[in-house]
């Protein structure tokens, strides 16, 4: 087992930071941190070559997971061992594993997203679980990334993180202040999915490389700018009398229509 | 506003059974009844010509949604008023409106599935947002119904009628204690779905009327059994690093193919 420092009071610096990094999507935003628990999402992490600034376990799992926090040294920066109380008090979940990393925020610049590409424009989704469940259909399906509009899901939220199983850390996500000017910018064709008897069937799109399918809030759909300035206005045909698709299965039948 | 009787002890048994029901499923099973609760559900369910047993409101929704709850009438047995704070005993949503209707639970024999409809069949889907995902999907899609192992949701637990914005009272849901049985006694073609690179791809199908798409459970996907006996095993391609696509997601994409 390497170096530890140990920290036992909950006035710690660090401890308070963990603390917020947790609950804030603004103090992540502020350090250009953020924060992996558990085993699995670390492992994955690590294994996507992801760098931990600091690794933080509780007595327990210092013990318990001594080889894989073994294995995670060699791309760690610090090494801190907490009581198990106060593990509790910087986990996000019921029963915390006892391992924490903190990680940079990737840096994706806009500059960055393929002229060729296909991807994945979410604006103002609401909901980790449907944030989290898009991504990993997109990167499933084989799509080349996300663009987010700020207003929605922190991709780094722990819940976000753990719905979409880390795919965030997989895929890269453009967060967008102006989300129409990135679509914009970005040179892709742009189809908004709507929910409009009116508008065309995703079903007669030819979807050519370069292109992106863009899904709205969950409970408002698309803004009207997002979908005036769009290449074209797709619904997916509905028959039921349910309102409309769930978010995230609208997604998952948009992005297959756009990548199959 | 009608005549309504006033109960006002947390000890009378109708609102001991209100609270059973709300959490148990096995007593929903045993009295044939369950628990509709909010003002949306409710006018939903009686749009959908769904009787009420009982309508129980608060104080306060009883002044507050009088209209509302007046056009419930014509198809209410026994109307209750309760104080609010006894209404938030049997209530399971955090910030209760007010109103609870009891109703009886459809019962769908396995001989009302059609031979010549189209199916989404749940082995064990243990989510209730996701169940409640797939069943939008597949009203929204026009499939014909749903068939559901038994040891999966409960259909009519409170946490499905929300998630599935009470698609399930429309939809008809047909739950199998022997999934593979009634799969099979129905003799519709049924196409199950896995995550098999050397399975067919769902892209190749013909779907014709008189099948049904299997989804199997979040973590351990179909049993051995229900694949083996199943007309075709099928795959959604997936090109990505995330080890499979949300229950949801696949369902969403499942269906679709199966109803275009």
């Amino acid at each position: 087992m390497p170096d530890f420092k140990e920290i036992r009071s909950r006035d710690n610096s660090l401890i308070k930071l963990v603390s917020r990094l947790q609950s804030s999507s603004s103090a992540r935003r502020e350090n250009g941190l953020f924060v992996l628990e558990g085993l699995r999402l670390c492992s994955d992490a690590f294994l996507n070559g992801i760098r931990f600034d600091k690794l933080i376990v509780s007595f327990s799992a210092a013990g318990k997971y001594n080889n894989e926090i073994s294995g995670f040294l060699s791309k760690t920066g610090e090494c801190i061992k907490v009581p198990d109380n106060l593990f509790e008090k910087i986990s996000d979940t019921k029963s915390p594993q006892g391992i924490i990393a903190l990680c940079r925020i990737p840096e994706h610049n806009a500059r960055g997203i393929s002229s060729a590409g296909r991807y994945v424009a979410l604006e103002n989704i609401s909901d980790p679980s449907n944030f989290g469940a898009v991504a990993r259909t997109a990167e499933a399906l084989g799509a080349d990334g996300l663009i987010v509009s700020s207003d929605g899901c922190d991709p780094y939220s722990p819940k976000v993180l753990r719905s979409s199983m880390g795919t965030v850390l997989r895929l890269p996500v453009f967060v967008a202040e102006d989300f129409e000017l990135l679509l914009k910018s970005s040179g892709l064709k742009t189809y908004a999915c709507v929910v409009d008897s009116s508008a065309e069937s995703i079903t007669v799109q030819k979807f050519s490389d370069g292109c992106a399918v863009l899904i709205g809030n969950e409970a408002n759909g698309l803004t009207e700018k997002t979908v005036m300035t769009a290449y074209r206005r797709v619904t997916i045909p509905m028959k039921g009398k349910a309102e409309s698709l769930n978010a995230a299965a609208a997604a998952a039948i948009a992005v297959w229509e756009m990548m199959k």
